[in-house]
């Protein structure tokens, strides 16, 4: 399954979770495809990869398709307990995020490896030695971890985390991290964030 | 123009960069297409918006698809200064986020109103007072803004931005800002990478 079609699962949810916010009950795949500027027959593509899910006449009914998606995201009645590693600025800042709670994700414990930081409160949490992980991962149940680690600790870090039996790594180091098959990495790319921006400016130049 | 067509530009790019960097010079819309999980029709369709790009039993030609692609989205032979606003630990990390340059954007300036803070070094920039904004922005020509200040700050800073030129707004500040139509704001939904990750785990855990 290529990235973006989950990718556009998070999507079409956060539309889904818009469109119920103002009181919509029920939305058709063109107007879902248009809210992301993909054709109709594209959204009933990326949803026929999982299931059945529209009906006949009516469309998607919005409550339903949420509940679907989570599912396949695997966010539905479930809180994921996150571990972050790094509590530099990124760390600290990254923990301040609000995003994360509304979909199902709640970053649990926080460790750093300097004597300076471990210890110290951040935000509910208290630093913890990165000596611990082990055994926070498997009394938690940890799968999922944010690495903000210097680039030069990234890869190290990473294999500890694999070791522990970290499954899915959301990487925020600039390097690009060796793991085995079974784990998965994601990255963020904030020029695309930029390049929008960029667009919309030279848009607004012509027009002016 | 829906936001995520421009941002499938983007990850178009991306590959692209990829491709040309293992050695390729043509693509097909179906191989595009692959990459990022949508059908061809939906590549030659999204690139309809803007031109022909591709050669009837060529497909597109990489290195010229890179080159209009940078010049839809503003990023052809052109670095866009970037104004930071906010110093604390969210702007310090992205101050040091290398994802930036090679897409065409460079932190040019960055500022804060906090005493201790203004003057200080960050990076190969030295912290500015907040009240340069009007003149830097002018001398500078910069058009893009990074807000990275707490939320309470957010909308009095926007109100700034505004008020001196700033037309495009990345915004890391957990509040939906007001802003004319001239003016954009994007922001960054970093629940996205993790529902990637949590859908991958669910996937792995299935398997084993």
């Amino acid at each position: 399954m290529p990235k973006a079609v989950v990718s556009r699962l998070s999507l079409y949810l956060r539309e889904l979770q818009r469109v119920i916010g103002s009181g919509k009950s029920t939305i058709s795949s063109t107007q879902l495809g248009k809210m992301l500027g993909v054709t109709d027959a594209q959204v009933r593509k990326d949803f026929a990869n999982f299931g059945q899910f529209g009906y006949p006449g009516i469309g998607y009914r919005c409550e339903e398709l949420t509940e679907n998606i989570r599912e396949i995201l695997g966010t539905k009645d479930r809180l994921w307990p996150v571990a972050l590693v790094g509590c530099g600025n990124l760390g600290q800042a990254l923990l301040g995020y609000a995003g994360f709670d509304d979909q199902g994700f709640k970053v649990e414990v926080a460790y750093d490896v300097s004597e300076t930081i471990i210890g110290q409160p951040l935000g509910d949490l208290q630093v913890r030695d990165l000596r611990h992980l082990e055994v926070d991962v498997r009394e938690k149940g940890i799968k999922l971890a944010i690495l903000a680690v210097p680039a030069a600790a990234a890869q190290r870090v990473t294999d500890q985390l694999v070791e522990v039996g970290i499954s899915g790594i959301l990487n925020f180091a600039p390097v690009t991290l060796v793991v085995p098959d079974s784990v998965s990495i994601a990255e963020v790319d904030l020029a695309i964030q930029l390049e929008q921006l960029s667009f919309a400016v030279v848009k607004q130049l012509e027009k002016e």
